[in-house]
């Protein structure tokens, strides 16, 4: 494993940090963001994870949404990956929602696909094995958060793994991919035609399991996407038939973007904290 | 005067908004930002006006810093010009630090600038005829900051109008133009060869009059432009001289990016705060 800093700012006392490094696992030239707090106190340090939305990169969360003041805040570390294989190399599409800034957090099983979309197995194995080294004073402690398609992979990612993540939270998320224009097309093209494939990646379908971390939604109402591509309607009763409770919030007057992240990050980290410590 | 509103998001329980209008006193079709706060309890809103870097748009500010959360916090409008005259027909330069994105915020007396190079008169005029139609219940107040060239900006339009502007603050501005690479480009360029009219545009002379409003100044210590371009010893003596308190502070660690401006903005905002209730 080869990292190299590509930039490195002071951030409300603690250090905000972008890296290069090629991914064993993607096959590719890779970078990711990470924020470390000041840890003035020395104390363990848990680790919080964002995904991102489609044609997005490290960069957007890291710039646009001011989390940096709650990370120093509550001494969390924040783990920011690509939303996809990169290069000239790994396939990708005309449209902005295939492709290359948009690899929806699943392992493609579909040709070309295959090689380089396996963006499922990078986050939960290679960029955990780099988190590890990068935090000092880990403790161990996990969650995860996300926004559109990353609301969808922060969900998918943090239910196939409860015992890892204690919270779950998302704004704007895909809840049901297998229903709606973005995840059918996305889960046609990397995971082929069967539909029955496609239920281990789908949150409504994940969310009938026995043990499911605490999670907490946001959705704003003047959302350009929703309901059409973001609707939780099937999510949502199939928790409540599993009993699960799922924190589902809408917000007046708020759209898809990083002003409402922004607007809300407060209570995201807030949620987080009370079962990471 | 025509205003189309070309973008709206809800913010922090406030609204921020992009605007498209022709400028009279630029010549040229222009685009700013503002944001208003939620103002659900009635009272009178101050105004607080926001000065860019050279390459910046009004959407830096607006994207990065996450100023919202304290305009909304303590009930201030807050308007963002953009950094130059702009478009096809308006002179420009290959170089990044002149030209289009680098108006320095004077009025160039030197062709070909001198037809739209007025971002003074477009900010102190007809900027401010726009702000007091659209900030509903306007109290009058007004304050200034800004950025780099925007600090420049800042201290300049404030300190050319003390009875206007109840506060003055600064990241990482440019305190003597005339002596360092930037001004001297730019003011050679703009004003033209004869160093006796870059007077009324430099921070170290204006900072020799008789009333100067209050002023903080934050630099960074990891700034790539500090000293080179930002170089504070010449202003700091004249405001010595003239007993004008200055408060200038070094912050250890950070650059020159909007992280150093989202790390202080709280308490960039509580200084303005002091001096418009």
């Amino acid at each position: 494993m080869s990292l190299k800093l590509i930039e490195k700012h002071r951030s409300f006392g603690g250090e905000q940090c972008k890296y290069s490094h090629y991914s064993e696992v993607l096959q590719c030239d890779m970078t990711f963001s990470i924020y470390l707090p000041s840890n003035k106190e020395g104390k363990k340090i848990p680790l919080i994870w964002w995904l991102s939305g489609l044609t997005c990169t490290d960069d957007n969360f890291s710039q646009k949404s001011g989390f940096q003041r709650l990370a120093e805040k509550y001494q969390a570390a924040v783990f920011i990956p690509d939303t996809s294989p990169r290069g000239e190399q790994v396939a990708d599409d005309e449209a902005w929602d295939l492709g290359q800034g948009a690899g929806f957090y699943l392992n493609a099983t579909q040709n070309p696909w295959a090689k380089h979309y396996n963006m499922y197995t990078y986050i939960i194995d290679e960029l955990t094995a780099i988190a590890s080294t990068l935090v000092p004073n880990f403790s161990g402690e996990e969650s995860i958060m996300g926004h559109s398609m990353g609301g969808h992979g922060a969900l998918v990612i943090g239910m196939k793994n409860p015992a890892r993540f204690k919270a779950i939270s998302a704004f704007s998320p895909i809840l049901s991919p297998s229903q709606v224009p973005w995840g059918i097309k996305a889960f046609t093209t990397y995971l082929g035609e069967d539909q029955t494939s496609w239920k281990e990646w789908d949150a409504s379908e994940l969310v009938k399991a026995a043990n499911v971390p605490p999670v907490l939604i946001m959705q704003g109402t003047q959302d350009d996407f929703y309901p059409k591509q973001l609707e939780e309607t099937l999510f949502l009763e199939n928790a409540r038939k599993n009993k699960q409770e799922i924190n589902y919030k809408k917000m007046e007057g708020y759209d898809h973007s990083y002003f409402f992240i922004a607007s809300f990050l407060d209570d995201h980290f807030a949620f987080h904290m009370k079962y990471l410590r």
